[in-house]
């Protein structure tokens, strides 16, 4: 492939910019979890270890009134990136996977895409040509896939796609590759009356399809990229319709900025895979209340993938070095965690 | 004044742009009210009558298991307008006066502005001036109180002002200036499992700052116009810096498009009092579920004002023809409400 590094790090950006309106499940809170984490264990497909103890730690401190570390519920944010987070991102991000595939099935309306890049490429599974295509071709797939319906075609055209679509790798729908330990966290977090937010690169649109449901993670606790929308009103028909220009980049820089925008409050615990989420780690950790940052370290070939300073997704290089410098905790996939996947559990 | 009605409705627009972290009180939940929600009146500073039994009438049709218009919680998103509707909003938005002072205040650090409008006209009480540098002079007005800071600076600032600035005409702190029956309903739809956001012109970091105490809706659920942002680090020293540049104005058009992009849901429930707020009415009544829209009538010139269609700020035309031809509830303040502020309380 050519210039994949640079190019896959315009596809993080650009290819996820959306946002809905679905919701399956509320925010899975309090009294149901509470009771099973004061008795047993909180988090069961945890290796025993320092990691697992580093977080259970410090979540008791900041939520035993008394403790010299308590936080009040007000303040217990929580904000956890999802590509390469909380659900896998290999051998490329699924909601690349989504556009590739729509862009396939908009084919048939578009007989001129068959002479044209950068959907020349993607018809003939050339995705050298695709990425040859640079910043303004990938803008271009983007925009084809997801812009130019209301917000609930949009909707739709996504749920449909992950019903029927499955990973490459393990023939399973996106939504089962999911990682159990992750899960386990959330409702930790949750049964100590933190508030769980997702702030992910990913086009909110996309995510708030799928994420109710699966995280138990409300649609308004959805930060991400986003294109720009606007209200249309004809004959009592109030829709909102998606536009071909992007809104918001939630990566990097836009991490911090999208947290004080939609959250309005510093996280004490933020947890992400890559260097897209160094500045909201930092962003955590300048807050003046307790704060904990949490990486996940991609170590696992076999069960799952293994990459990190060198990788085209989900590249963690600086971010290892300043969690080094630091202190902050870092998850040893292979090592820390007894399973991956909710499917592996007995 | 000159060309009032055209420059105030840029001054809705314009000067209320902003966002921020401070969050005081977490969303007033559930239990402690609903026990005295089932047992008493939960809207008792509102006069039997109409209005009154409409509301408590959808509330109960949507929130009881079984009743044929049930919604599920997850679904029970409720928006309010905020000036106007939570608070009073003459003789002019509280946020302007805030800038205005502001504008008085830096005034010394300033010494050109003696001689350039429109901070000549501020300087001067010379509100006729001020208005005539229109849109342009009113933008570098928002600019100068509302930016090139941090959003920690600004939030000490905006909390600074509140402490001390009193309306001219009650001579009381602007947040007791909040409507005693509305802060009722905001209670009565959380006892039953509503999820209540403001969604308001107002700039929403200026609405951080005291909205979490006043109201007890926390940061996150909070809806604004807003200024660019960007992040900063240096040092290990992160923060928000306040860009004299537009973000998002949530008024008119603007309204859905903000819930959409914040709580991704449309709403079930929503309140307004002005034109301003007709979209977002629109926008609910589309809804499939069973919705509701209210809309406040300011009909109380001795305990409050009265204005309606020809008011240079929230001004109500439009939205009263529709509420009336589509049977929306329209509340009539001087009749609907035993009283307007909570000093007046027993």
């Amino acid at each position: 492939m050519l210039k994949t590094q640079r190019v896959f790090s315009l596809l993080v950006v650009l290819l996820l910019l959306t946002y809905s309106c679905k919701e399956r499940q509320q925010d899975q809170t309090d009294a149901s979890s509470k009771q099973m984490t004061e008795n047993s264990d909180p988090l069961p497909s945890w290796n025993e270890g320092a990691t697992k103890t580093a977080i259970i730690d410090f979540v008791n401190r900041v939520s035993q009134e008394g403790s010299p570390d308590f936080v009040p519920v007000t303040d217990r944010i929580a904000t956890f990136d999802n590509d390469g987070n909380l659900w896998s991102e290999q051998p490329l991000y699924f909601q690349l996977f989504f556009a590739l595939d729509r862009v396939r099935e908009l084919a048939s309306d578009h007989p001129e895409w068959k002479q044209k890049q950068p959907f020349k490429g993607v018809l003939e599974e050339d995705m050298d040509a695709v990425l040859q295509s640079g910043m303004h071709g990938l803008l271009e797939l983007v925009m084809a896939s997801h812009a130019g319906m209301s917000a609930m075609e949009f909707d739709s055209i996504v749920t449909n796609w992950l019903s029927t679509a499955l990973h490459p790798r393990f023939n399973r729908p996106y939504t089962e590759l999911v990682y159990q330990p992750m899960l386990e966290l959330l409702d930790f977090l949750r049964s100590n009356d933190f508030k769980v937010f997702i702030v992910s690169g990913g086009g909110v649109e996309f995510m708030r399809t799928w994420v109710p449901e699966v995280y138990g993670i409300p649609a308004d606790r959805i930060v991400g990229s986003s294109i720009k929308t606007e209200f249309s009103y004809e004959n009592g028909n109030a829709r909102i319709l998606r536009l071909p220009e992007i809104d918001f980049i939630d990566d990097k820089e836009g991490k911090p900025v999208g947290i004080h925008k939609v959250i309005g409050k510093k996280p004490i615990f933020a947890s992400g895979n890559s260097d897209g989420d160094l500045q909201m780690l930092q962003y955590t950790a300048s807050n003046n209340l307790p704060s904990f940052m949490l990486y996940l370290h991609h170590t696992d070939e076999k069960r799952e993938w293994a990459y990190d300073r060198d990788s085209h997704i989900g590249k963690l290089d600086k971010g290892l070095d300043e969690a080094a410098a630091r202190g902050w905790t870092v998850i040893d996939m292979e090592n820390d965690w007894k399973l991956i996947y909710p499917f592996e559990l007995p």
